[in-house]
């Protein structure tokens, strides 16, 4: 591809983006992303063929910004107060649209997981690879004592990424981020009740009810 | 409404809901709807003037099953181990599709929110509604003293549901419910956890790191 045919593409991309974040995949025509990105329909058929191939580009392009982000805000967190920082950064963020849209990436993978395989696939490992960067960030954790040393950081990493993907939906559907603060509330203190659970000699999960009552 | 406008209209929305859950709301038009409800055009306009009000009311169908479903299930439970069940039946629902197409609900939310103000406050009384589902079964676990007193029982709730969201999620994502159980498991242990904290005399909340190298 030469640089201007790159130029041009990215400029169909960024516009399908950006209209797909707030009408939709469902909601967004080729006709808008030819309009919006201020391109010939010919170069637009001449970078992808159809909506699917754009779709799959725009996932690319909206995840590994996600990632990027992500990682430079989680890479420098060594102690819970830092990923509380991390928490307001994000909730920060999503407040700036009243939690409008949701997550760039989540709401992406609802709308495309189950109508195209390559696509799913290219959610799934950006999903893995936000993850991974928690289970860093939680590694950074348990090697300095702020965790446990049997804390399972995979499944941590997991419960993570599910509150933050929750946690958006909820501000998406109520218009406010509160909901969302309160998730990753709760996976943030949770690390801290592990670590004085640990601290206080009790192990995990030989326990379920202090009344005795559970059956 | 006659008898039979009401029963032509409910085929209308419970093939509309089908189509909607199979392919996305963008994925459905009302070709689609009309064909697969085995009505006339005519018939169907009679009923719904556009897709707007489609939508609306496969959100109001959708949305009651989903939480007549859950409060049928929420409301047997009375323990740690409940919970469990609970979780267990919800993941394996959604393990008869191998994850996919998400929540329905949440499904629903995460596309319709942002384009139609009606649509979007309808559910969030239905994440409320499910919210307070929880809540109630949390305040049954905190008057057994199977969790603490204090416990904010409404922040709970919200960190239940947005773990049950964010699990759909990475369940659709990946084909897999495993990350599901994962982030359910979390927020049941997370009480667990709350409960032992108190129990060995430690308020939550004071503490933020066993190695005193918070920051």
């Amino acid at each position: 591809m030469t640089a201007r045919g790159a130029k041009t593409r990215d400029r169909i991309v960024e516009a399908a983006a950006g209209l797909m974040r707030t009408h939709g995949v469902g909601g967004t025509t080729l006709d808008d992303v030819v309009s919006a990105s201020d391109v010939s329909k010919s170069q637009f058929y001449r970078h992808f063929p159809d909506k699917t191939a754009l779709v799959r580009a725009v996932i690319e392009y909206v995840g590994e910004r996600k990632i990027a982000g992500e990682r430079e805000r989680l890479e420098a967190v060594r102690t819970l107060d830092g990923l509380r920082r991390w928490r307001d950064a994000i909730v920060h963020d999503n407040a700036l649209y009243d939690g409008r849209y949701g997550c760039s990436l989540g709401s992406l993978a609802n709308e495309v997981a189950d109508q195209d395989a390559i696509a799913r696939t290219k959610l799934e490992e950006l999903f893995a690879a936000w993850q991974e960067l928690f289970a860093q960030v939680l590694g950074r954790l348990q090697r300095d004592g702020i965790i446990p040393q049997d804390a399972d950081l995979a499944q941590l990493a997991t419960g993570f990424v599910a509150a933050v993907q929750g946690g958006y939906l909820l501000a998406q559907t109520s218009r406010d981020v509160t909901p969302m603060a309160t998730s990753i509330d709760m996976a943030i203190t949770h690390l801290q009740l592990l670590a004085r659970a640990e601290r206080d000699g009790s192990g995990a999960g030989d326990d379920h009810s202090r009344s005795g009552t559970a059956r």
